[in-house]
């Protein structure tokens, strides 16, 4: 008889298996309704030999080392720092902002003077955000900031979130950073990089163990009845509404949809993700060989577009954030514990909330630390 | 009946075999724990035909024309000059900072601002360390200094020795340089280069000669009982603590842990060696086609992992310099001297010194001489 029941074999489900099995010596079925393990994370090498990732760029950095050497356990790691361009007036600039994007962006004399005054205000290597540039009331600062804001920003918000800009909570551009540095980079955390073999096989050695079972093509809805009623332990890592039947109305989620192309020349773009704040209606086009270095005569990307959640034409991705959309997942979470006792909420879906991947494994650590 | 046993066969115990042999016309007999000749500095061809240094990059650099002349006579010379890039705020700067690496890391206003500073205040071509400039007390230096403490320096000297900033002698400042020019070579000596077939090869040739016999898997503990008591002079290159189990308890060394990764493509990384201060856990990569420019479609690196040397889990590789552990290595030399007479001790762990190749060669010029 197995003693927990998982539901979601992405890393948050595949995580809390092993720990399950290793540290509390206990059996787990591991569900999910997909053909595959891995959930979002998935990979997989296609004809190319390039490692795709399914559900659109996975890139795994953090400043947790406890998270870093627990999955160094399942898998080598291949140094990848990720940078991102934005395709901004008719040029790869790197994103966030930083100097480098200033000088490719002004023409020369006011590239100099925003250095000068970026350096001289805030300080060489400082993380700042064009809110602050706003309040400095320093005209050339107060106009970079609106040409990010404009350019970099608002257009991608609003591809990404489906939001007007009236709409838009004045508090993200808070969020909005700029680089008083020349690092390119796109993250700034200590640990870095791709699974060696890809997210999957990364994933498929952490479920090689005798106390974890995998099904997949198997949905909550195909095993609940087996387990009403016994005191087995649910871990969830799916939509909250869902598993209630959406008996006090949907959550709403953001879903993401990848078009995937394939191109017959070495590289499409300079960078692994290109942003496309202004034109299309797709946020970034991801170029995969990037990743993990693959060598390929050809080349595969995929235009990444958002849309809203509707339930039986997309899948939920990730939350949206907001008062009323996490007072409503709280409601959800508490029916759920008093219909099922013993079940925990985990991942981007089950705990509402937009986790990296670290953060997602770290929360697995704290929930099976309390039990 | 041989005249000397010599313990260990890298390049110190090679050395002092030949001198022996040749100047002396002494018999040897030279021991290794290990399967193979060349201790630290062995390589061999893999299956791509790159030279792969086993024990990490070598690298041989000297001012010492004796030294240089005497093993040119055991190998042609391949004349690489090493440079060293550091991955730091996402770019590969030249390492010692220079002009070169100022340029690369600050926005324009600035780095001509630290060049022109720099060349007037010292002079081209001069070489500084970090703590000379924070003496100028001219702001811009300052910063710089800091910039290449924090960046530079204090990750990986972290990394390599294990020690937290705080207990970090402020001396060691002294030696971070800043080079006064364009020069991005990591070693300013006259003869720099790679043994042309490699230093196994070096070292095989040194000791093809007739007085000396070669007994490698074999350990000075399979042959004392051989040797105690009889006149036959010792030459030990190895830990001088295990020599004598440990009787004053450990010396404290470092060890390092190489972890070789091959990829299938041409280049890994854009110089033979890339410092990372800030980010992983290994302080460097070594991409080993570079050092004798091997023609290969595939490359092979090894990332370097330090850690404290624990008896039974890995191998001491280099000393960690300290007034207590040069103390208790005097005490071992000296309770060696009364058990065994006639012992010398050579190289990085005989000595317990932190020796260049170059001057582990001279040392053993100098011990031969004085007998």
């Amino acid at each position: 008889m197995v003693r927990n029941v998982i539901v979601g074999c992405g890393i948050s489900g595949a995580v809390t298996a092993r720990i399950l099995a290793e540290q509390f010596g206990e059996s787990s079925l591991l569900i999910d309704a997909r053909p595959h393990i891995g959930g979002n994370c998935y990979d997989f090498y296609d004809h190319n030999h390039i490692c795709i990732h399914k559900y659109g760029a996975h890139i795994f950095h953090t400043d947790l080392r406890r998270v870093w050497e627990y999955l160094s356990r399942f898998t080598q790691w291949y140094p990848y720092m990720h940078k991102v361009l934005g395709f901004i007036d008719g040029q790869f600039v790197p994103i966030p902002f930083n100097l480098n994007s200033i000088r490719m962006t002004f023409p020369e004399f006011l590239a100099r003077r925003l250095e000068e005054k970026l350096v001289i205000r805030f300080g060489f290597g400082s993380r700042i955000s064009i809110q602050e540039l706003r309040k400095s009331e320093e005209k050339d600062l107060v106009f970079l900031a609106n040409h990010i804001y404009t350019k970099v920003f608002l257009g991608y918000t609003q591809k990404q979130w489906g939001v007007t800009p009236d709409k838009l909570d004045p508090a993200v551009l808070e969020r909005v950073p700029v680089y008083v540095s020349r690092d390119d980079r796109y993250f700034r955390n200590r640990w870095q990089g791709i699974p060696r073999h890809g997210y999957t096989a990364m994933i498929a050695s952490m479920l090689e163990h005798p106390r974890i079972t995998v099904k997949t093509d198997t949905s909550w809805n195909d095993v609940k009845e087996e387990f009403r009623g016994s005191d087995v332990r649910i871990f969830y890592t799916g939509p909250v509404d869902e598993l209630l039947d959406w008996r006090f109305g949907e959550l709403p989620y953001r879903s993401v949809r990848q078009d995937f192309h394939e191109f017959d020349r070495e590289f499409f773009q300079p960078a692994a993700v290109v942003n496309y704040p202004e034109n299309h209606d797709f946020t970034r086009i991801s170029e995969y060989k990037y990743f993990l270095a693959d060598q390929a005569s050809r080349t595969v990307v995929s235009f990444e577009y958002p849309s809203a959640w509707k339930r039986g034409e997309n899948e939920p991705a990730y939350p949206v954030a907001g008062e009323d959309s996490h007072r409503l997942h709280r409601q959800y979470v508490e029916a759920a514990r008093e219909e099922y006792g013993h079940i925990h909420f985990l991942g981007r879906l089950g705990d509402y909330r937009y986790y990296d991947m670290d953060k997602a494994v770290a929360r697995v650590f704290s929930v099976t630390e309390a039990l």
